[in-house]
């Protein structure tokens, strides 16, 4: 039997389960929490519970609210006639801090995947289609991202989208905001060289 | 307002503020959570609640466990005549992962940190003292990290020690096992060839 009780072990092997944590920061994690039980750990597991009840998946778009259909959705000061396709809610929040889409958004719950067996049956396809179907839509951005399976993503979706009036359009290719060319792969390069603007 | 709930945000800020967490992580682990809000979340705060209820601190030896004095306390197969101090719990566990030591613990709770305005004040150098100080011990192993605030808290610690009749120790400097000498520094590797052995 080690040193570490099963009460703290189990929280380190939950911990350990996080996306970007492994059993060394889960250790440090749980150790950080057990020595400020009173006050850092005492706040995140209410937290916690209290978002576990407070919130619900939108069932229009996907996106995580306390309302449903979320906030997004029903704020009609949102421009109805251009859905915003993203893999996942952190993509829509991304989206959201950069502050210039207005229109509306529609969550895949991820991309096409060989590796991790994801296949269309697992992505939220169908529904887009029928919002997409709508007269008031006439724009489909895909914002996807620029990997392999983002992109199998994309067609798939222009695929699934044929029947419907809309135009599909995509995210810019280019140099991201403050970054250096020396640190650019070719693709990026040749993209924003072909997609170069005149001052 | 943000398309962030601010259930979701407080549990995002409080996992900001945990080691190793910054705003980005602390984003993905909390959608991590939330998506999974019938499983991995109500398990860690489960986890979380029962961990704060159960764990208490050592009064003897500063460590954590679910009861006081702890496990390693009261083992009486346990060496009880050599004391190894260290600077924290995490310390205390990565020993017993090495499975070699077999005396009794002494966490300080930290190292002397003029940056981090630590002084002896903050540490837990008394109750050191007086258990080195019991007949019984004969060895204290000071098993500080090797940095430069470690050393001046063994400085500190071998001062107010010095009427305690006990021998006290530092652990080896030399080449970790499978590192590689091309990456070690000079004072490592000088110290490694200072204290070389016989085959």
């Amino acid at each position: 039997m080690g040193p570490i009780s099963s009460e703290l072990q189990r929280v380190i092997d939950l911990l350990a389960k996080l996306p970007g944590l492994g059993p060394r920061s889960a250790r440090r994690v749980a150790l950080h929490l057990i020595k400020r039980k009173d006050t850092a750990l005492t706040s995140l597991a209410a937290a916690l519970e209290d978002a576990a009840a407070a919130i619900v998946t939108c069932e229009t778009c996907g996106n995580l609210d306390t309302q449903d259909p979320c906030r997004i959705c029903t704020d009609t000061r949102r421009d109805a006639s251009t859905l915003c396709v993203v893999e996942e809610v952190g993509d829509l929040w991304a989206l959201e801090r950069a502050a210039v889409f207005k229109g509306s958004y529609h969550i895949l719950g991820g991309t096409l995947s060989a590796l991790e067996g994801v296949g269309p049956q697992n992505l939220n396809i169908g529904p887009l289609v029928a919002r997409a179907s709508a007269p008031v839509v006439t724009e489909v951005i895909l914002a996807l991202d620029a990997t392999v399976d983002g992109q199998a993503t994309a067609h798939l979706i222009m695929d699934r989208l044929d029947g419907a009036d809309v135009k599909i359009t995509h995210l810019a290719h280019g140099v991201p905001v403050g970054g250096e060319l020396d640190y650019l792969d070719e693709g990026t390069l040749a993209a924003a060289l072909n997609a170069r603007h005149t001052y």
